[in-house]
């Protein structure tokens, strides 16, 4: 099967919500859906089938600049890409790498990152003339020259490297390259990031029709371009219109957005892109970040939130977030979901404060299976409200019960 | 169902051999059997339906020692028992302790473990007269006094303390109180050690015999008693003698080894004990020990080794232990497990190589599949070819392959 998207319903209360089945060569995946993150070809502490079953989960997204320094694209190459490396059997994606050659490399000068508050960028601010000097990545008009996190050694993308390296990862669905920029650089430098973007969307664009299909899994893959723009209207609207004339298959919304603008950017966005094409938000994951998301148009999301918080013993509740490392936590013998169809009903809270405290694997395992199922369920509930009209009165009420 | 052994089949090849079952009040477990550990009520970084499906394994053992300081007994009591704590549906065992306080406790003067080389030995009899004034453990002829690992604090375990503990950890098998001691004690030693266990061991039955049925689980617990006597065969035959004219369950053969009497020192005590019951060789599980100790008699057996060697990345292979860490590995595209019917069949070793590499803790749980699948089928072929009256055969050629 090719690629495709077929929206199965608009919904009534959002002009842009939608709910749709994007067909890959490896399976559907209904939206809107959430897409569990595996970087180095695995989502930390599961198995596959702990994924598929437990978490519900359709997808997995993992990380080019990753697997491109470790095992390397080679590798993942003779494994015939990396969804038959870490044996999953259903749609992939991969980013394009731009998000870690910034964020790993410029960024710690820049403080790029995905989402922040605006208290949390002033206090960037605060440091950024003490840290801005340690560059790891150099940008110019081709490409990004940057340092690896693993062992400083120097290394190069630009957007056909980038093409290059995702066509041996063999994902169904890859990113254009993009310049992510931080949310602190002034619109000057924003409009030449979107332009570099703009000209890199369509050098990815020629290479990978050059390429053809995946040298890795024989299969035709679909090229999503990146929006960029930062928190700003014009920039953000720019280069939704360049971008939407483009022949992409689907986009990503890339950059760093204010807590606060988040919905609003998402917006200017997706009333310009072309509707019957699907739409990725990039590495965002709150449960408040993905309903506003939906309510303005967003069929996917990825984000390393949900397992990287769940081992630090953090879990998402209807009630909020709660950390099991609490002591009061150690006698709490109700289920870690109210939900009997969870996997995660089979343990007690205490049990995993338990597990958390002696430092065992499982503990990890068991949170990460829960927070992923959290908000792979928050994305399947939203789809029910719309196709049922329900949306608004669900993400209300949902967002009143989370944040009381 | 209450506890009972059936012997289904002796071994035409050596008469201590032999295959059967063990009825418990949670199911069956068809001997000689491997047990994984789950020391702390987890199998470390498997998930209960792992050790299920992918392992094959049909009980799991907990230690509680470790169970007793965290999360506390009284804890997994509210929970009906360590079983149901971590959602395990299959029959259990826990230890008595004895072998924690010792080895974490007076061990760390004395040099306890589980087996050494004559070597090892050697190193540890050079060292012990610098470290021997570290006692944490205190022992009297009523029990023993020592501090916990976790916070330092002082506790105090009797024979009728640890049936107390046992009793509501709510294994279906437990173990009577002992002393182990290390094989470097003097025979001197030694005899008053034993002295001490047999006299714990009536004192244990006593109290069990007092407690009734598990107050965490309402059933019945079989009680295995403890044979000790270190490397001696007069202390190891005596023990043996006098436990097996009490009215236990079933035996556990406890204490310290050298490598290269191990076997004998397990037959010196089959011979005697009663041959109705099933026998527990606590604590080994290397794949010669496994062997020698079926040749021997033995029924079950428990070892932390198959999972703690997988977490550093070594693998048993029917060619020897292979580190996946190494970098031969980086490139070897063949599977981690030849069988085809092996979980870790999906799986290659360059894959492995990464994810240790990449300190991914899929690597653990892999590895730890692939280990303890390992030994539970080693355990199962060796049922099987006692069976079919092949075991001899099998035996050599599995070591010859292994050792070469």
């Amino acid at each position: 099967m090719l690629f495709s998207f077929e929206i199965e319903k608009k919904s009534e209360e959002f002009p842009l919500a939608r709910v749709g089945i994007i067909h890959t060569p490896h399976g559907d995946i209904h939206t809107p859906a959430f897409i569990p993150v595996g970087t180095k070809a695995t989502v930390k502490a599961l198995t596959v089938e702990e994924v598929k079953k437990y978490v519900g989960g359709e997808a997995v997204l993992a990380n080019t600049y990753h697997l491109y320094l470790q095992p390397g694209d080679e590798i993942v190459k003779k494994h015939g890409g990396f969804a038959k490396m870490m044996n999953w059997q259903g749609p992939t994606f991969t980013d394009s790498g731009g998000f870690q050659v910034f964020s790993l490399g410029q960024a710690l000068g820049h403080g790029v990152s995905k989402i922040a508050t605006s208290e949390e960028i002033s206090q960037r601010e605060a440091k950024e003339e003490t840290t801005n000097h340690e560059k790891l990545a150099v940008i110019d008009d081709d490409g990004v020259t940057f340092k690896s996190v693993i062992d400083g050694s120097t290394h190069r993308f630009t957007p056909e490297i980038s093409m290059q390296i995702q066509h041996k990862l063999g994902a169904d669905i890859f990113f254009a390259f993009d310049e992510c920029t931080s949310p602190l650089a002034p619109i000057e430098y924003q409009q030449e990031a979107i332009a570099r973007t703009h000209s890199w969307a369509k050098r990815s664009l020629d290479e990978h029709k050059r390429l053809g299909v995946s040298e890795s899994t024989g299969k035709q893959q679909a090229l999503f371009g990146v929006v960029q723009g930062g928190a700003y209207e014009t920039l953000r609207k720019e280069s939704a219109t360049v971008l939407g004339k483009l022949d992409f298959d689907g986009y990503g919304i890339g950059g760093s957005f204010t807590k606060e603008d988040m919905g609003t950017a998402v917006k200017w966005v997706n009333e310009i892109l072309p509707e019957n094409k699907p739409r990725h938000l990039l590495g965002i994951g709150e449960p408040l970040d993905i309903l506003l998301g939906i309510e303005n148009g967003i069929d996917t999301f990825d984000c390393v939130a949900p397992t990287r918080i769940a081992r630090n013993g953090a879990i998402y509740t209807k009630d909020g977030r709660i950390n099991l490392y609490n002591a009061i936590f150690k006698n709490d013998m109700s289920p870690l979901s109210d939900d009997e169809s969870w996997y995660t009903h089979g343990y007690t809270k205490s049990y995993m404060h338990h597990l958390f405290k002696a430092d065992e694997m499982l503990a990890s395992t068991l949170a990460s299976i829960h927070n992923l199922k959290f908000l792979v369920t928050l994305c399947n509930d939203a789809r029910e409200h719309i196709i049922k009209g329900t949306f608004k009165e669900f993400k209300e009420s949902f967002i009143k019960q989370y944040y009381a």
